[in-house]
């Protein structure tokens, strides 16, 4: 793809969303994104949700440009990268990693000293509610990784994920597949706080998310400042922090050692619920949940009770839209029980894994659950939750082929302005 | 009133409802009811919610009856006096006071060894949403208490309140007016758990109460079981016990006794708000705001906000239902406020105080806030909030006349039975 005889140094990845069951909530270091608590996360599938980026090292040949720069497209429109930014200090220390490994080989490409173009996607609208940033710069990360063919100069996963952390604290949760804990660390650098994989994908590849996207009227609290604010004024985070979460991490990388979802399940959801207990407890209080989302605690609380067993476990980030996690021999109840009372259109409702159930549930199975209460919340109209995704976990940042898959042209550009 | 020429003993009194800003949630001892942490209420006005009771000996020459025995008639209806309920042990524990005095003073009337009839009502529908165990039992050991001529030997309105306590926890607080803690105490038979007056409504009258009536379609969960729930499972509780609560009511007693209404209402809205976080950390969570009430909360942010001080303080009990305390000053903002947002009937606004304020608000004024948000929350339609109630702080238990005010007709029975 390159448009001169010369080499063209660029590389294409995906990265991963993922959706924490032990909640990040508050920083100790705001700066350098340290958090206040350890959080894990489980990784989605890029088969469904992902960040596509592309970068690139503009040289001399593969620029007419007279003063080339640093230059970024988000979903095709360019983004300042403001000195001092986030992404700048992302580039920088990619960049300073780079420099080490030419410093000791010089028979390398100063590849660290050229302007990089860098265009990104994701494959998800933002009416999705799902939070971007952790994909995206993860992708930045993984991206550079491979244009600097870090890895094969002995730079971790580990180590990339402190940095990602550096552009958004959980995307460095997205630098591994499967099951990830984000340790917080205890040195002021931060140098310590850092994910780590507590179990890949293929260890319990059975595990799918259903995500419900219930929109809210009012936006939310961002969660960079109500982060803060809940560390400022509730006395609750101090305890969830100190006796809470250490426990919870323990327990919770047991049960997904031992793939035991009962266990799984209850901790998940009990740390959702903390979660949004502290942020009620914040001066002035901060609400995420709405009447739809409770009414979704609702629904899965009578379907596992009724069940006798955990067959769904909710947990909710910083806004309205459930995540169900749900085992797959339990997916077509949980979906049947979910759409009976969300009931979708077709369009709202695809249906990757071809499960067969209807975008309005199936009466048959849901009234087959003995002792069900099927009374436990209305029925809602179409709508209430407005689409639902459905995905399982999955595995870590992937590399792509640039020439098919990368997002410039052959002038450095993204390929969606040329349309 | 008597139909015979004998002595008639009986006695009619009301008491107030009483609601928290330093919540009640958790019992230590389910049977004496015994709570896991003190608590501090405002005892609002009679003159507009009460529980009004009579209660009458049944002597030989009082009944015609030929096996009278104890009977208790709540708004018309007879209810069962189940033996070891929380009534008879009240009845129980009222008439032990009652035979030591007789004890003491041979020259009495026995009226320990006489059945009672009692009939009860409350001024307020059960659709207002308030409970009203509290003023309803604390209008029954009022109403003995007068009838059996407690206080005249040395019974005092705290030795009430125990009483009181093992009716209905909250009802040891409608024993006093004002502003009234109730101690938790640390004995085992609860001796000193009682309410104690922090400061009598005198020293602080002009604190008004709006209650914003908020209907939920979905009953939550009735509070005995669900704060039993709690105790049993969250882990953020047992902190709220031991480190927030103790010092939260040395300083809401103080901002009490200074009428620093700012403080007041600093703690009010956290104490509310920290009590619904324990709820949601609970195993499974409970619920009782909704979105109305979240929008109630987020008006009255941004209107403190915006006044650069507090002008309400809200609080919210096992149920979606906002109360707002708000100074005499402040009455006429702040109902202009709420009612633009959540415009009332007529009907569903009466106006008590001759406010003047209309049931849709004042745009004017609520324009006239500099700096207010106006799009804070939308305008809600008609009925989101059912009714506003405008009551004030006032003072506890009142006797009322037998013979124009009692229940009870001259044969003893509920005079509304006769209608």
């Amino acid at each position: 793809m390159s448009a001169s005889q010369d080499t063209v140094y660029q590389a294409t990845c995906t990265a991963p969303v993922n959706i924490a069951v032990v909640k990040y909530w508050g920083k100790r270091d705001t700066s350098l994104i340290l958090p206040t608590n350890s959080s894990l996360s489980v990784t989605l599938s890029q088969d469904h949700l992902r960040s596509l980026t592309t970068a690139r090292c503009i040289t001399s040949s593969t620029s007419t440009s007279t003063s080339p720069r640093d230059r970024l497209w988000l979903n095709g429109d360019e983004e300042d990268i403001n000195e001092g930014g986030r992404t700048a200090r992302c580039l920088a220390e990619m960049r300073s990693l780079r420099q080490k490994i030419e410093a000791d080989n010089s028979s390398l490409p100063k590849l660290s000293s050229h302007p990089l173009h860098i265009a990104s996607e994701n494959n998800f609208p933002t009416a999705a509610g799902l939070a971007s940033s952790a994909s995206g710069l993860s992708a930045l990360i993984a991206t550079l990784a491979r244009l600097y063919d870090l890895e094969a100069h002995g730079v971790s996963q580990s180590d990339l994920s402190r940095i990602a952390r550096q552009g958004s604290g959980s995307a460095c949760r997205s630098m591994f597949g499967g099951y990830v804990a984000w340790e917080q660390g205890e040195r002021a650098d931060g140098a310590d706080s850092v994910a780590v994989e507590v179990a890949p994908a293929s260890h319990w590849p059975d595990l799918h998310a259903l995500i419900l996207v219930v929109s809210d009227k009012k936006k939310g609290t961002p969660s960079t400042a109500g982060m803060q604010r809940t560390v400022a004024t509730s006395a609750l985070l101090q305890h969830r922090i100190k006796h809470v979460v250490p426990e919870r991490m323990d327990r919770i990388s047991r049960a997904i050692r031992e793939r035991d979802f009962d266990q799984f399940a209850l901790e998940t959801m009990a740390d959702s619920n903390q979660f949004h207990a502290v942020c009620l407890d914040t001066v002035p209080p901060i609400f995420y949940l709405n009447d739809v989302s409770r009414a979704v605690i609702q629904l899965v609380t009578e379907l596992n009770r009724a069940s006798g067993r955990a067959v769904a476990a909710y947990t909710y980030d910083a806004g309205p839209n459930a995540v169900l996690y749900v085992q797959e021999k339990d997916v077509k109840l949980v979906l049947d029980v979910v759409l009976q009372y969300f009931p979708q259109s077709a369009a709202s409702f695809p249906d990757p894994f071809a499960t067969g159930v209807a975008p309005t549930g199936s009466k048959e199975r849901v009234a087959g659950l003995d002792g069900f209460n099927a009374k436990v919340i209305p029925q809602h109209d179409e709508g209430a939750v407005a689409r639902v995704i459905h995905t399982k976990v999955g595995d870590g940042p992937r590399t792509l082929d640039s020439a098919t898959d990368g997002l410039l042209d052959a002038e450095g550009l993204p390929k969606s302005l040329a349309k």
